[in-house]
């Protein structure tokens, strides 16, 4: 058995922990024994406590790649898309680097999970099941369906042909309404959680006949395009805990505690829970059913029940992103002026900057921690903590950190956009 | 007529927009004419509207003299305390300033006013009154008695002899509970809204008494060791509005518009004020009576009731103060790491630093705007946009703006505290 774990997906609805660089499979906000987590490293271990030695790929897009790297051990495999589509070319892709690269054999039993359902370990054991039935039966597909806990109109249903825990599949229904949800309900429906299993071939096989009516891959999701067209299908039934925590409201209902970083609430306040990732103190006073998050990017203070509803404000908001992770560390905007922006990068030991230009800007880094060694115009130059460098326009520079290195980069000019960057390697 | 108002007060009851250097006159949060003014150009204004050319004096400590010479006229007088004591110590200080510096008569009326009322102009109209009084009728004392509009429990009770706009006092009563409260009201009870007027003698006179029993000023209110012991004292009747703007809930109630910075509502949000003086933007969703401030010292996010037990929540927190307006402009902490922190400086023309050095850090500053003269250790150099200027340890160094500056200056060294800071002049 392989898992694809499909980790793509921008998320503005976790703004301000979310951005368009920063996805919200990275938040660390899950805590596992004093230390916090993201949703991706929640998932990858709990898969590797059930399935132990089992391979693992994830399938992401090309700008999340590098960051990906930092959060994963090195035995997992990456399958980047050059540009981000839909779940469909990006399974298809992950499939033709299975069978092309890793030689994966044709028969062998795949495992397709989205990185972003909170459950228990449960949930993972169904995939032996879900795998043995691709083995060993005559279906083309197997499905994970969830126990609906409640007549959601979040998630599309799948009808299955009989109450067994192993079924046939009938049909599946797009997000009903909430009267049609309880009819399906009634009738046996489980919420479609997005896991399904196939063999490896069955996946290049839809690649195949797909792509021969398409002239380029369309942005187009597995279920829309494989799993509502195919009639051979069964659903294994999951019954455990499972959450899908895209939304605040819903990610607050598994955080252990009320609050993370700095936050001081009142005795009034209720149900409420504060996600703080500034160093700016928080209060909260007398709140009932509110969630705050805070970053460097921008505050959301929601009741929980409208905090589903935070994507049109976001696209709003036409701000600078200020916080992101980075390859080589991270970087932070801690000052934004006319013709003027101060950043704080971080460098990992090892790491470095990609050699590059501007052609409108001078730069000052000042060296506050590390040691390390800094490229302009081909020539180098060792620093450490107090040195200055000033980087006039034009100059080709980079830093490699020989040791964790702490840079604060004054950028001071008349046009200063992400935009003005001449790469030199 | 003279007046004094009194500007002191650090107030914590506003936080994160006031804090132990920034006092919440200097808020400007209130609307006028498409801009904002804080509570004292508001008070300053309304005088100069209703009083034309009369002469004021602001009785403040010696910390906030200088920032209050930027908020105001230079034809407004400053007498400041060494250091902060009650009402009564500032009010003898500038008594004997008027009297000894100032060379005012001392059958002059003085009146005597907080700067922390929201009013409309009436009640300084009243002035006139109370002015009148002291200077026609035999009473020693006259106190401007605010018309209740519910029986508070924040506000000391002045009790008047008579329901007429001009009363003898009968007794004074220390803020009640609510039961009282309303007795009070119904005995034709009047709030003290903290207003008095005498003549300059009168002060003097009391200043002198109560020194003679004191081997030091004490902390002590004016309403405790005069106005309690006053037996002819005489009270004038407010009925206009009159807000103590004291705390978040109440000072809401005067905004003009919900929000102050960058702020998205969505629609479903009710009676929620949020003022942002941070550059990051505030999403707000479904919120009910909340009310949210945001500064670089912080966020509250409370119950508008609940508001205003924010002070043992305040106090809990020892972080440094981020932001502060100073003589020479303002400096706002952008960074902090272990062993570094980063600033931004705001010098206005022709203002300058004190000389000074540091013993335990280097600092580097980077000009980001304007032009200059830095001084090194008594030699002098002109800098402009991009210069850069490393200062070691012990290097005295200062620096004077020719135009509007703006440095950008990173600090370096294992113990950085405000305390590391030695005056050369």
């Amino acid at each position: 058995m392989q898992i694809i774990l499909l980790s793509g997906g921008s998320g503005k609805r976790l703004w301000p922990l979310s951005n368009e660089i920063r996805s919200k499979q990275f938040i660390k906000i899950f805590s596992n024994g004093g230390n916090y987590e993201s949703m991706l490293q929640k998932v990858l271990r709990q898969i590797q406590e059930v399935h132990s030695e089992i391979s693992i790929t994830i399938s992401t897009s090309k700008t999340q790649e590098k960051i990906l790297k930092k959060y994963i051990d090195s035995d997992v495999e990456i399958s980047s898309e050059p540009c981000r589509r839909n779940t469909f070319p990006a399974i298809a892709l992950t499939a033709a680097f299975l069978h092309d690269v890793k030689k994966i054999p044709a028969d062998e039993p795949i495992l397709i999970c989205p990185v972003d359902s909170y459950v228990d370990n449960n949930f993972f054991e169904s995939f032996k099941i879900m795998a043995e039935l691709v083995k060993n039966s005559p279906t083309n597909l197997v499905l994970l369906g969830i126990n609906p806990t409640y007549p959601s109109e979040k998630y599309g249903y799948i009808i299955p042909a009989s109450k067994e825990n192993i079924s046939k599949v009938l049909e599946f229904k797009e997000k009903p309404d909430a009267e049609t949800a309880e009819k399906y309900i009634e009738r046996g429906g489980l919420w479609n959680g997005g896991v399904f299993a196939c063999k490896l071939s069955y996946l290049l096989k839809k690649a195949d006949e797909i792509l021969k009516n398409y002239s380029s891959l369309p942005n187009i999701s597995f279920d829309y395009a494989v799993s509502e067209n195919e009639k051979n299908i069964s659903v294994v039934r999951y019954s455990g805990e499972w959450k899908d925590v895209g939304t605040w409201n819903t990610l607050t209902e598994v955080m252990e505690e009320n609050s993370i970083g700095k936050v001081y609430f009142d005795s009034t306040c209720e149900n409420s829970h504060v996600i703080n990732e500034t160093d700016t103190p928080i209060i909260a006073m007398g709140l009932k059913n509110v969630v705050v998050a805070a970053s460097p990017d921008g505050i959301l203070i929601s009741d929980k029940n409208r905090s589903s509803f935070i994507k049109p404000l976001v696209d709003n908001i036409h701000e600078q992103i200020r916080f992101a992770e980075k390859s080589y560390g991270t970087y932070k905007v801690i000052d934004i002026d006319e013709n003027s922006l101060t950043i704080k990068v971080v460098l990992n030991e090892g790491h470095k900057m990609r050699y590059h230009s501007h052609e409108h800007r001078d730069e000052v880094w000042t060296v506050i921690e590390g040691k390390g060694r800094i490229i302009l115009d081909d020539e180098i130059k060792f620093v450490e903590v107090g040195d200055v460098v000033k980087i006039p326009a034009g100059m080709k520079h980079t830093i490699i950190a020989d040791t964790n290195l702490k840079v604060i980069e004054v950028q001071i000019g008349r046009d200063i956009t992400v935009e003005d960057k001449i790469l030199w390697e």
